[in-house]
């Protein structure tokens, strides 16, 4: 069966890594948990100083909450159809959402019984979610609300820069980082309001956190290829890899197929030079990268490896091959559990057992 | 939460057309049961004559012998790593795998204990698994090896074309498929063994069925909303449907935000005219289409949805939209579950209840 290899010494020092970051830095740190999405990982955080944590729905706060963890953001608008879940959160734990607007807020705040925590979301030119950044009137009119309601309590600002995706290189990555602050310490002037800064692209390269007071990176716990693409970290810091059966070679195309489809990796692709997509990238048993070695495509349970001749050769059917998914939270959410390199079971919040 | 509603009626029927055409072709019927991977709905099968019937996992296969399948093709290449699970499998089902090479049989035979059924697949220029239809000496290879075992019963061919899901349009789907009928009825004339033929598009659009001994397309059961382009069907027989809160709107873009991502829909697009991807068309509540109206992108938990200007001023937030996903199979795996529409729950295998 594929399975989802957990690398933990690489898990732990990633989270060493930002945790020592946010400390460094003077940043409280509410990490994401919504890539690995797991009561047992999620401990191994407790050993630094967490202000908080923050999911991506209100599912994962109801799971993380049963683990006892107390300050939970759901880093969604908030969603009238979940309030009777939210009055039930917010009478255990300190329950943080996100407001994207005043109407969304007018028409919950009657039905809400325990005061909620909310976090404007800025939109920093992402186009997925939030307030434009440079709509100040918008802004004020939401804050004004918020003041103003005896259901809500301002928490400030949350902003996920999720094109930060779409920078090639930390050369490229980094300077879309610091334009980000730049712009950040100019809004900060108008709004002296705490905010929580998110994405693991710039949160791993930025140096200068100054006007920033809370990040909420996710990804970093794992990394994935993507992220090596995007510039975030080297393959040596990628913590989860798919462990793959060899099914069959085809030696007239230099490829073997795998067990190991859409329904384990995702279809999260990256692109390859020539202009076509692939879907991981393979490694050897140590964990490193094999140039030219790729998933090149997957259907519902099938993998196609495009091979260099040597590894084709080299290759046994029966034995097993390791990937490193291209997204590794949708390849996690998939696969529902993990591994340890030395066998231990590792759960995760969907238990989708394949 | 975001729901996948099941179109009880229309799915019967797609049943019942499918069931009909196999039944009037003279054509055994071995459904495959990858999409709904469901035993309630495996049951609606059972009021016509099915031979058996077809998985992509050995999981599946399991699953389904729990609730009394008797017969079951795992439509993947025979794994080695899985033989434990197959010997027990076989031992109480007829049970029929796939395969490609004599390696693969070579290596696995010794530890069969009860006889496995083998089609050998063929790949029909698809280029993801099977051999070569044109190779007749490696196909008179693995023919002589499985009739010279005691392991393995040699129950004929199978073939699934994917490359059907090329095409755009019903006038070419109907060329493709009539095209791949002559190639199946000059290879029938090299080796005279049952052909078992699988893609949806095809067995959808085919009147002359000719030469081809059994059925196993498995998508038909919902169609999706890439089978209407590819030409296999019209929006009314699209079975399934995601039910999405609709969360905030943003006026300035004519857009709105819906709980409703990639760990609900899949990853899996298709392209609009302009080149860019989209990840279902949205429906009124009639489950008719509206034009112009896409989920036009998908993150973890997040989808936009682009609006024409009539629908964004119609569209209420707190209220529910419906759209049909590009991809049952998977939006199905992802889910976990279906709620019928008087609201009666049905499982799925992977019971991934998010």
């Amino acid at each position: 069966m594929p399975k989802l290899l957990l690398h933990t010494e690489r898990a732990l020092n990633n989270i060493q890594m930002m945790a020592d970051k946010a400390s460094e830095n003077g940043l409280k740190f509410r990490p994401h948990f919504k890539t690995h999405q797991s009561h047992e990982i999620g401990n191994w955080f407790k050993e630094y100083p967490i202000d908080g944590i923050t999911v991506s729905s209100v599912s994962m706060a109801e799971y993380f909450a049963r683990y006892g963890w107390q300050s939970i953001t759901v880093a969604f608008p908030l969603n009238i159809n979940k309030v009777g879940r939210i009055n039930k959160l917010a009478s255990n734990i300190d329950l943080r959402v996100l407001a994207v607007s005043v109407d969304a807020l007018k028409i919950t705040e009657p039905v809400i019984e325990h005061e909620v925590g909310i976090y404007i979301e800025l939109d920093p030119a992402y186009g997925r979610s939030g307030v434009d950044m440079n709509a100040s009137s918008d802004i004020i009119s939401i804050i004004d609300y918020i003041k103003a309601s005896k259901a809500f309590r301002f928490e400030g600002f949350y902003m996920h820069a999720g094109h930060s995706y779409r920078n090639r290189g930390k050369k490229e990555l980094v300077l879309f980082s610091n334009a980000l602050v730049q712009r950040i310490k100019e809004f900060k002037k108008e709004f002296p309001y705490p905010i929580c800064f998110g994405d693991t692209p710039s949160c791993s390269v930025l140096d200068d956190f100054t006007d920033i007071d809370q990040i909420s990176p996710g990804n970093f716990v794992f990394y994935d290829w993507i992220q090596t693409q995007i510039g975030s970290c080297d393959p040596s810091k990628i913590a989860v890899a798919m462990q793959c059966d060899v099914v069959t070679k085809y030696e007239n195309r230099n490829e073997i197929l795998i067990h190991g489809g859409a329904v384990h990796f995702s279809k999260d692709s990256d692109m390859q030079a020539v202009g076509l997509p692939y879907f991981g990238q393979v490694i050897d048993q140590n964990w490193e990268v094999i140039p030219g070695v790729i998933l090149k495509s997957v259907s519902q349970e099938h993998g196609i490896i495009q091979c260099t001749p040597e590894y084709f050769d080299q290759t046994i059917i029966g034995e097993s091959i390791h990937i490193y998914p291209i997204h590794s939270c949708l390849t996690a959410d998939l696969m529902g559990h993990y591994y340890t390199l030395d066998g231990q079971h590792i759960s995760h919040l969907s238990a989708n057992y394949k």
